[in-house]
Parts: C-alpha cells; sequence; structure tokens
C-alpha cells in the first residue's frame, strides 16, 4: 500500500458486480456512514458493477476461467478514469487480490484484512471467532489465513453439510429471496456459537444483508461496513 | 472488456451523484427488473457516483457554477471506460442533457421524455398529469415541455408556499430524513389529485423514494423505474 495524502477528497474506485447487489450494499453503506447534508459533502465513487467476471467459485474449483485478469483490466481502467484508491465489493474475490495490486498504482484495500484488524481493536479478548463465508472462501482459507495471524482460532460450521447449507443460502440471497436463506443462516451461526464463537464474522457480503449486528447473542462483524468506513476515513479531506 | 463474457449486453454508463441515494435507487432498480438468477445475467454498469457536480439548482438560478462541462466531462469518462449507452440519474440535471449528449458518441437516455412517454402508453386517458419535482424543474418547464408536446395538461403545486414545501421534502429526503417529507409530499401530491391529476408523476428521484405506486388514488408513475427497465431493454442481448 503506497501512502495516501489527505488535502481533498478522494476518487474511490469500486470493483463490483459479484453480485450486483452486494455492490449496491457497499454503496449504501458509504453513504450512510458519511457525515453530509448536501450531495457535495459525499465522497466520488466509480463503480464498475461488472456481472461479466468469470465466477470466482468456478475458477477456483473447477478450473473456470480466471477472473484475476478481468478484475485487473477493470482495476486499471478506474485508474485511469481518475481512482485514487481502489475496493473490492467481495470477501471471496479477495482470492484474486494480487491480480488488482499489481495492475495498478494506488491503493488496493484489502476487506478481509480490515475485518480482522477491526475484531482485534474493537474486541481484544476475542479468541474464537464464527466464519460464515462462501464454500470457496472457507475451503481456501481466506479468512483463516488472515484471523491465525492475528492469534485467534476460527470456527467454521461443523460439518460439510452445515456448510453447503451457508452456501447454499448465498445462491437464494443472489436469487432474490430472503426468509429461508436468513433462517438457515442464523441456524448454522449459533451452531458456531455453540461451538464458542465470541464473535460472528459475516465473511460473504450476501450473509451480512440477512445477518446484521444484534441478530445474534454475540457480536456480528460485517466487513462491508468496515470497508466502508475505511473508505470514508482515508477518502475525505482531512 | 467487451470482448470477455458481455457478447452483445451492452455496457451502461451512469452519469449519478445527484444525490448519491438517487443513484443506488436507480442501480437496485435495474437489478430488480432484471431477470437474472446467476451474477453473469446482469448488465454490466459503470456508475460515476460524482457528488461534486456543482449544484443544478444554484446554477439555474444564482448563477452557480455550470454542472453541464463537468457531466460533460463525466460522460466522456465514461465513454472512454467502455459504455454504450448513458443515463443520468437525476431528473433535474436532464436541464443540462445537451451538454452530455453533445459531449459522446452514443446514446444519451433522457429520463423524463420516456417517463412521459410511459404514462401515455399505460393510461392514454390520461388528461391532467399531477407533477411533484424541485422548485428548480418546475420553473424551467423541464417536465411541462415535454408534456405539452404529447396533448396533456400540467398540474402544479398550486401555489409558491406549496411548491416550497416540496423542495423542503427533498432537501430533508437527502438529508436522511423519512418520515416527515413522506407525509408534506404525500399531501401536497393529494391536493394536486383534489384539482384534477389523473396521474402522478414523481419526477425527482428523492421524492420517488416516498411516494410509489399504490400510496395514493391514482397511478403513480416513477421515472427512475421507467429508465431501469428501459436500460434492460436496451441493453439485454436480444
Amino acid at each position: 500500500m503506497k501512502g495516501i495524502e489527505a488535502k481533498e477528497d478522494k476518487v474511490i474506485g469500486i470493483i463490483g458486480g459479484m453480485g450486483p447487489e452486494a455492490t449496491v450494499d457497499l454503496f449504501l453503506k458509504i453513504i450512510q456512514n458519511t457525515e453530509a447534508t448536501t450531495d457535495q459533502e459525499h465522497l466520488r465513487l466509480l463503480i464498475d458493477s461488472n456481472g461479466k467476471i468469470p465466477d470466482r467459485i468456478e475458477a477456483i474449483f473447477n478450473n473456470g476461467e480466471n477472473p484475476g485478469p478481468v478484475m485487473a483490466e477493470m482495476a486499471r481502467n478506474l485508474e485511469k478514469g481518475g481512482a485514487d484508491l481502489l475496493a473490492i465489493a467481495c470477501n471471496t474475490a479477495h482470492y484474486f487480490y494480487s491480480f488488482v495490486e499489481k495492475a495498478v498504482n494506488i491503493p488496493v484495500l484489502h476487506m478481509p484484512k480490515l475485518a480482522v484488524e477491526q475484531i482485534c481493536n474493537l474486541y481484544p479478548e476475542t479468541k474464537k471467532i464464527g466464519l460464515l463465508a462462501t464454500t470457496a472462501a472457507v475451503k481456501i482459507g481466506l479468512y483463516q489465513n488472515i484471523i491465525a495471524g492475528y492469534g485467534c482460532e476460527v470456527i467454521i460450521p461443523a460439518t460439510d453439510e452445515q456448510q453447503a447449507r451457508v452456501q447454499n443460502s448465498i445462491y437464494q440471497i443472489k436469487a432474490g429471496l430472503k426468509a429461508e436463506p436468513e433462517r438457515t443462516v442464523k441456524e448454522v451461526a449459533e451452531n458456531l456459537i455453540l461451538a464458542g464463537a465470541d464473535v460472528i464474522l459475516t465473511g460473504c457480503t450476501e450473509i451480512s444483508m440477512v445477518l446484521k449486528e444484534g441478530s445474534l447473542s454475540v457480536p456480528v462483524i460485517d466487513p462491508t461496513i468496515v470497508l466502508a468506513k475505511e473508505i470514508i476515513a482515508l477518502g475525505k479531506a482531512k
């Protein structure tokens, strides 16, 4: 990450479309967390909501087309368009983070790292973090590797069947369903708490759309809110 | 980029940030009206949510900085970034439509024209259209000129004080309020119906966020929904 000098508001580039609803979610959270009463006080966002990015999960597990080069091209396009800082509006897509980072000369925020950092700052007593994420993110250890670096333990759904229910809920949310995946995700989260989780990390934007702070008996950390706040902190002129 | 998976689906450029919530509103309406169960079925949207565009109302009435050149520059940037088709996510900003249209070689949709066309198609018996819009849009006759071209009559709030209440509600919605402006806007709309309006046109994105189809005893036409559907109709490969 290159240093950011803040004098005037930065232009924020967002690599999105994975899915488009997750991009709307980040967009809204940036607006809602900005102290503004006029349009002019809001950060300028350049959003590329590109649903055509090859499926990340297909790429990781089934030798599908690599989305990395497409994300890199989007990043270059955003930089050329005037972005000073980039963010990726999808947890799992951070598997391809290095393609994006190498493609540009501007900083690229790393949502999963920011989220784990946040847990350690807000809840320093945390020992076990319950993780709800895509099966792909869980299998590649996206969050586990970061969490391990902070000396914490990760609790994931106990069986493949439980994890498959989480993944299925994500697809249902992408397809516009709400009540059923909400019930499923909450049930799996409660099992993670029974297994000792001190905090639940909703490590997939679709999950944070149905499971929020206050839904459970332990804190729920939504990486998208953490990312939105970091974008504002770095983007707004000091 | 266009080569990738996009095939025949068009890339849609959106000139936004006036305000940012109005841009989210269009973004969401495009997603919700797209028949899709996977990310890849969604259109690629390049969104420039630029709150820094000079205030449109200041420009029209108080000799403030002209937002036209900024919007033109955003349009060129979106075209350069790969957009095949442009839309402007704000009614009042269509006062500066010609700056945008002249700046690019791709089509630029005209939301107010599309909305009036829609009313004439769906409700051909319409004689009087009740208009709720910014004071600027009302004073410059943005919708009135278009509606006149279709042989209909426009009913606007009866007094300057009534129109000022609409404008004030718009500012309140931009500042995050909901219940109070919703009440005000509904009251003014009911007065338009009493004065003979067959249809209410919510000619300002903020107003369509609080007044929806079903809120009143006559149809409510939201130009943003009309625009979203047109974007999908033109954007999705046949």
